[in-house]
């Protein structure tokens, strides 16, 4: 996906937002405001809004010295989700399509979205998204696609989304190579998290290296390059991941709930919408 | 009022609405943002937003060549309040308070604001504000000084609100001088709009010759200056001049709702609050 015009204001917003959870100093957070306001310039709108948000994050860890900002974040939403987990698993084992009712359980979780501005109710979001009609809904093509697939690379998104993607990990039953960020960035899933929230237990978890928000397949190491263009099956989560991977040119199997309205813009829904897209299905 | 670290984001916010009310052009948005983001490392935080606010106006008329984009928007905001006029002046005269119910139509009118990003419903409004406690309420301090006062010093906001600002000129009873902006800046009302408002039958209508989206003493003209420093009372609608004049050092009544969360804190009121407050009273 393209950079547009509403995602440069939101760089300053998030640039706001992310270097008041990094430090109390007032000077440095307009240091960065500063130095994100002058990066505005240089910002191609062909490269994907996450390519610009690395940058973003790499000035807040620059100028304030903090390289986990949102560690104490994760460390509870994960402790949160796995607080909810014995319901989860029970409401997919009952359900009568364990598959989808999964797909909607990982859809929840894509709600803790720290990049966001917005509050969010864990227990809520799992009434309305248990309900909700999807707005693009390529499940059989899904469906089709798993029962060819060997195994799944499955991209991660947030901590604490982690565990509701443990679920359908499970639903999956292949064996599934679970994909976290090389470093820590805003709330992201990193192998620590993933760990933390009990993927190791069952599926094998590798960092695509990435530095952004999101997948980019440019920055990332080439051993994840590797599995991503060989893979039987990929399945992408949130809204980085589709901001990063939306015009490759392999299939892929987008899992996201539209949280701006730029992104629901670009996949032609309306915010708050819930998506599952496959590409070059 | 001092410039807030949201204050700065929010200038990006607001170039990107205002750029697209100038343009359809996307390149020259780009360049409204591009100067806009480079200007921020510039602004001083002792300067009011205000001050800010008309560079990133300045940036716009100079970018897309267009010296008033809310043009169109001013002249159906004021059609739109003269037609809620008859139903406003009725409202005023059968109650009890004729001036606090003036007061509250001219708060109620200062929703006009296309600086802000919100929508707004008059109607509603007006049933919201006739009803709603004031969380700062100097208005004893307030009829002490009108009734001392020869002439009346008004210095108006935006372009609609000017007509629900005539109500309350007429309920002051006293002669009455209007202000407003020196050029055409946001909606904010100019010596056209005051005129097609209706004011220039029952007020002196004078320039301030600001250029910013607010009252700043040291950019207004020297004849209001002086007016300013003399008027045996002054009356300063909307959150602009609020933030230009609350550092000042004679007595000003401030009519405004707070529709920031900022001017809200500045204010240690909440959001939505309306507030009637006197400074050096």
């Amino acid at each position: 996906m393209k950079t547009y015009l509403d995602c440069l204001p939101c760089m300053m917003n998030q640039a706001l937002r992310a270097g008041r959870i990094a430090t109390n100093n007032d000077a440095k957070i307009k240091q960065v405001l500063d130095e994100v306001g002058a990066m505005i310039k240089d910002i191609p709108m062909y490269h994907t809004p996450v390519q610009s948000g690395a940058l973003v994050y790499q000035k807040i860890r620059d100028i304030t010295g903090v390289i986990d900002p949102y560690k104490d974040i994760k460390k509870n939403s994960i402790k949160e989700a796995l607080s909810l987990y014995p319901t989860l698993i029970k409401l997919m084992k009952k359900s009568d399509n364990k598959l989808l009712t999964a797909i909607r359980i990982a859809i929840t979780g894509n709600i803790i979205d720290f990049g966001m501005d917005k509050q969010y109710d864990l227990a809520k979001e799992l009434d309305i998204v248990i309900k909700q009609d999807f707005a693009i809904f390529d499940f059989k093509a899904f469906v089709n696609k798993l029962s060819q697939a060997k195994s799944v690379l499955y991209i991660g998104d947030n901590a604490g989304e982690s565990v509701f993607d443990k679920i359908l990990i499970e639903a999956l039953g292949k064996p599934v190579t679970y994909v976290v960020r090389g470093i820590p960035i805003i709330n992201d899933v990193t192998m620590e998290d993933a760990i933390d929230s009990g993927i190791g237990k069952i599926a094998e978890i590798i960092s695509s290296g990435s530095p952004a928000p999101g997948t980019i397949l440019e920055l990332c190491n080439d051993d994840f390059v590797h599995l991503f263009n060989n893979a039987d099956m990929v399945i992408s989560k949130g809204q980085g991941n589709y901001e990063g991977l939306s015009n490759v040119n392999r299939t892929v199997f987008f899992l996201l709930k539209a949280k701006c309205e730029i992104i629901a813009n670009d996949l032609e829904v309306n915010e708050n919408d819930i998506i599952l897209k496959g590409i070059n299905k």
